[in-house]
């Protein structure tokens, strides 16, 4: 039996599933650490790992990125609502955004940005390329280190535990934020039974 | 009363959350319908509405999508984990994917590119550019239209109901898949008490 997926066409536009919301961190102009929300973002190369995220030229953030080559990338949680969402909404250019949402601003160890202190990951970035695509410039940052709460590591201390991350997830039809659900399945493990070795 | 945070360097890594588990959808050089999962990929730019992602030059995939220069990102919901995971095992030079995952490919509307028919949401891309950052290459594609599951949307009928699409999130850290969870605010919206909007 074939299922019917009656499909609506929606138009262009910029729903993808999940969109994060993520802490762009920087010294800014007057030597302020300043960060904002960004959602157009995600990882971009294994090695040298790299990640990349998009930001109008309008913003606050973007020269002093520019001009920096150094920017921190800081995973919000779930306690962080409020603050995540403010950021993204007022301007470094008449607020400290830092005091006004209540983080503290720490001095990141391998570049020259700060990091939000209250964010259980913190990835320090310094800038490798940049590509203007219209409204938005893609910033691409290799990757120096994560960082990451020792209260919020898995049993290996490896890794962090998504669970006690607790990071945002950004739906950008509704405007609206949404919490990590429940584990489905292994990577790289569940589709196994679909292979067959001696062919794949 | 300052939260002391603890942090732990866990060196240089791909870290980031929420990350996706998409499927790139191509004609392959025969012509076949193939499709890859991938994680390192996120919208870019609202205009024009574009995404990025990033595929090793290894895969199958990518001569393909270099070569034509139209792709489709497709989200697969939680029904469809195993098939997601094994697209991102086999390889396309071998196997047809779409059958052995039970995949459909539909002809895209917009773009010379097949899609997955049963993900709930399709994004119909052209590249538009390419950018070699050394184990990956980033792609960029125009959104020329997203195509959603009639029965996925919202009351208002424009946009997917994310608790629908069910989409996977990537860990990479623990190499797993979680679903999304709970709804925890509304965007430019919880942020507004710490706005003053006569200064911000």
């Amino acid at each position: 039996m074939t299922v019917q997926h009656s499909k609506r066409s929606l138009g262009p536009g910029t729903l993808l599933y999940p969109e994060p919301a993520l802490l762009v961190c920087v010294w800014d102009a007057d030597g302020k650490a300043n960060t904002m929300t960004a959602a157009w973002g995600g990882i971009c190369c294994s090695e040298p790992p790299s990640l990349a995220v998009s930001i109008r030229p309008e913003r606050w953030t973007y020269a002093a990125l520019l001009s920096r080559k150094a920017f921190t990338v800081c995973i919000p949680s779930e306690a962080m609502l409020a603050g995540a969402d403010f950021v993204g909404m007022a301007s470094g250019r008449r607020v400290d955004k830092f005091a006004r949402a209540g983080f503290s601003a720490e001095k990141a160890e391998f570049v020259d940005a700060p990091y939000v202190a209250e964010c259980p990951v913190v990835l320090e970035c310094s800038l490798s390329d940049s590509l203007e695509l219209g409204s938005h410039t893609l910033m691409i940052g290799v990757i120096h280190d994560v960082k990451a709460d020792a209260d919020c590591l898995d049993a290996s201390g490896e890794f962090p535990d998504i669970a006690k991350v607790a990071p945002l997830i950004y739906d950008a039809g509704s405007r609206a934020y949404y919490g990590v659900g429940r584990k489905l399945g292994e990577a790289f493990s569940i589709g196994k039974k679909l292979l067959r070795p001696e062919q794949d």
